[in-house]
């Protein structure tokens, strides 16, 4: 028996056979050929089939996932077209007379090489995309079938050296039992796919990845990040119970799916979900949200390279309310910037991106583009409960210009008799230390306040929070945060606004009942720890941890 | 008559005519030569009398301007023994058959196209300075003499491209009324020795730069950033006036030099300065500074390739320390991060430098260079009144560890039998939104604050100081900012800290008596605003403005 040390990337235990699942590009032969031109026209044909193949992947993942996370099969599709990719094959070809899969393979290793070496994470997935369709041009050329899982009986753990969106998209889901990856992050494509899933996962096996062999028995535990390779019958044992012990857990927390939100004694609080995508909030209907806490738009911009019309964003922000009737949807508009690049936005390198023009800074200089979200916004909300949040504020000022436009829309939309609701709700994030600072003057001008725990954190603490030579400085729990968090929630209070909170620390245990303590009315979580936030909720008697002076902060 | 605009780098008024320095490096003829090893013996004299030219002005700016600014001579000596360089001048001699002129501007041209293409402030420098050592190396070739300014009579406007370390240093400073010049920002070297030398300059003229000739009279404002070219009457006497205003200001605040600073109602503050080297502690004395503010030693670590030494350090606190005698001199410990870069210390790209590993951070993952500098401070603490000051801080953890190696070399003193005063002062800088929630618990800790207000202001308004698209939004008198800076002043004193203000905003007419009213203890400012401060300050009525509501903040 052997035990590798991966990520754990989506939680759950799993235990059963390994299927290699393609695998990354591997050299090609290379080949004289004769007639170049010939070899040209045979790799235009499966160009050309490979660009039909993405669309159709496109239209089926488009019902299954939601149109956020099928973009990238039409930037597959766009890629394929595109003049360098093309003119480097076939140039290859024409030159060295060689065969169409060795063009593809070297043209493909280049242009990883090229985009590999920019130290951008945006720049470095262009690098896995070519190579991505570079295989499936391969799989073409060479007439390999799509390896697939119809002849496996029964069902697998899935092994790849790294799941690409197009491989996973067309993997029969109901057959596996769990991923494990010899690449990624606990953010990689493959570990939000299991975690939407709610398949266990471990990534990032790194060199560990070569111990595992096709068909193996092994354990994967999600939690901890262990792969348990040809377990003795002990460990078996053991991870049968744990396994057992989990399932119990999810079960349990299953039966709080549509159990109130409250403590023992009697504080009602509002357990909602963080989502990005449809798709997100139908995980989130199943996992008991009492509501969206926040839906994060820009994900309709990510990957795109063109702004989403009214139009596209009306249907989705229509579909999200009507998937949680008489329950609060709230949307944040565009929370976007030089960290979080939208081709279509065209933003421009800054030195710290973080503290840059983002979010509302960057809505308020783009008012056109502001303005279509914001008429799609309000042409939506007729269809449910709908709260508008606005990202990154600082100022009053930004909140009167938001809320200038606002009545300018409605102005056009009464001229064109299209139909808006007036009971929507109107929030700004508390995510800078400005923000709280001036929560008292904020609190005059909207419904409610959404604490943004992650960022608040990196500016009041001055550090960046994807910096990981910074992690042991980076804390929700440091009092001058949890300072700042009740300033906010007073301030709120006193002008009868409700205050929640969105950060990743709304799941904390040790924070849960300082927030509750402060008075904040709604904890918005990923779909996945929401009936386990109720659990923790409802375990709790704030007068009782009042008393035991837990409540007042780190 | 014409008025060009360009950046106002230095106040002053002067009338005068142009004198053309040096200009950009210019291109050069080629020209075949028949012995290619005696031409690169040519280039090889030449490189080694530049080489010795620089060693004896490096020595004579030691003493002129002080290490910090000196540097950059050494790092000029070490380019031209750069194997790059050399080894790219003598290839294209041997190759090409060509002059060493020639291809010394070849090299110069291609590396300058190198760095210059980097987006990065360090490699753009490193670019000027190729050109810098590659016009020595033309001119010591050429048998050139170098411009100066001894055949000319009286005094002139210096007009450059830009003015480059090594020729401004061998100016004949008191011939020069102004400098214009068509490159640089208020930031450039041709600014801070203007600055530097009390003298008004125009930076950034740009394509208006073309509209100058030699000998041309012209009006410089260095205050407006105008250039008035051959001046009408009626523009040369309202100058001429305004000339004698600035002068009188200028004559009436040198009477305030040995005045106390002193509001009307009798509320004392001191003002200090903010200096980086020796050099400004002599300006500061010049303006009657009443102790040094901030001592910034990152001056000490930039430009170099080895840290300073123990003993380098040494003698320059001490030498500042020995300049204010009986005053308190503040000496803030390294502040550097990412955005400052200091060969010497190594560091790494970060995505938000700002948010960095910088300062205290840097310092206490790095505790032999951080002890270096602490043993050099103690050893030199017997000089004067120091304070010690720590930047960047988050924590009491991070005062707590500071505290520890302190207290680690006094005990490595006492056993080597080397003095250290016990009376030095510890403080902290509170320019994290953090420092001010927590200045309470700070404050039974440390002596003093000192508060920071640029980054402060950056912190708390998630804004980049740097970023010029943002501008509008970054303020130190945002309510917010003034709201912790008022804060940790009250913290302080109720623990018996005083609080110096140590940021651009102390000299900010408005925000003076905001900060006096607080209870700010000390402005500390750069050198040339000293006397102006101290003229705001004896004009205030502390009673009357509070009467008048004017010191509520904004």
């Amino acid at each position: 028996m052997k035990v590798l040390q991966g990520i754990g990337a989506s939680p759950g235990i799993a235990i059963g056979r390994l299927f290699f699942f393609m695998g990354a590009i591997h050299p090609v032969d290379r080949q004289l050929i004769e007639d170049p031109p010939a070899e040209i026209e045979r790799f235009e044909v499966a160009r050309q089939a490979s660009i039909d193949s993405l669309h159709q992947i496109y239209e089926r993942a488009l019902e299954e996932i939601g149109p956020k996370d099928s973009a990238i099969f039409q930037i597959h599709a766009m890629l394929l077209d595109d003049l360098d990719y093309v003119a480097s094959v076939t140039q290859i070809i024409q030159e060295e007379h060689v065969n169409a899969e060795y063009a593809v393979y070297q043209t493909a290793m280049r242009l990883f090489d090229v985009f590999s070496s920019i130290d951008d994470d945006y720049m470095r997935q262009r690098g896995a995309d070519v190579l991505d369709i570079s295989k499936r041009l391969l799989r073409t050329l060479t007439g390999a079938k799509e390896q697939n899982l119809d002849e496996v009986n029964g069902q697998v753990i899935i092994a790849a050296d790294d799941l690409m969106p197009s491989e996973t998209i067309r993997l029969d889901q109901s057959k596996a039992l769990a991923f494990v990856t010899r690449e990624g992050s606990r953010h990689s494509h493959t570990a939000i796919l299991a975690r939407t899933m709610g398949i266990p996962a471990v990534v990032g096996l790194e060199d560990a990845f070569d111990c595992l062999a096709d068909r193996v028995e092994v354990i994967v535990d999600g939690m901890t990040g262990e792969v348990c390779v040809e377990p003795d019958a002990e460990t078996l044992e053991r991870y049968i119970a744990r396994r057992g012990q989990y399932l119990a857990a999810c079960k349990r927390l299953a039966k709080l799916r549509d159990q109130p939100s409250i403590t023992k004694d009697g504080m009602r609080v509002e357990i909602t979900a963080n989502v990005g995508s449809i798709g997100d909030v139908e995980i989130a209907v199943k996992n008991g949200a009492e509501g969206i806490g926040l839906f994060r738009s820009e994900g309709l911009y990510l990957g795109r390279n063109e702004v989403p019309t009214e139009g596209e964003q009306f249907v989705i922000y229509r579909e999200a309310l009507e998937r949680m009737p008489g329950k609060r949807v709230i949307i944040r508009t565009l929370d976007l910037g030089a960290d979080k690049r939208a081709p279509c936005l065209g933003l421009l390198r800054e030195d710290n991106p973080a503290m840059g023009s983002r979010a509302i800074r960057y809505c308020l200089s783009h008012p056109a583009l502001f303005c279509t979200q914001l008429r799609a916004l309000l042409r939506a909300s007729v269809y449910g409960h709908l709260a508008l949040l606005i990202p990154m504020v600082t100022s009053l000022e930004e909140v009167h210009r938001t809320k200038a436009l606002i009545e300018e829309i409605k102005r056009d939309l009464d001229n064109e008799g299209i139909p808006y609701a007036n009971n929507y709700e109107f929030g700004v994030m508390i995510e800078t230390p400005a923000a709280a600072m001036i929560s008292d003057r904020l609190a005059q001008e909207v419904d409610f306040f959404s604490v943004g725990t992650n960022d608040l954190t990196q500016y009041t603490l001055a550090t960046d929070r994807t910096n990981r030579s910074l992690s042991a400085l980076y804390s929700p729990r440091h009092p001058a945060v949890l300072g700042l968090v009740r300033m906010a929630v007073e301030n709120g209070r006193r002008h009868g606004v409700w205050t929640g909170v969105c950060g990743e620390s709304a799941t904390d245990p040790d924070l849960i009942p300082v927030f509750l303590s402060m008075g904040v009315a709604e904890l918005s979580v990923a779909p996945p720890a929401i009936l386990d936030v109720r659990e923790k909720v409802r375990a709790l008697d704030l007068t009782k941890a009042r008393l035991d002076g837990r409540t007042k902060g780190f």
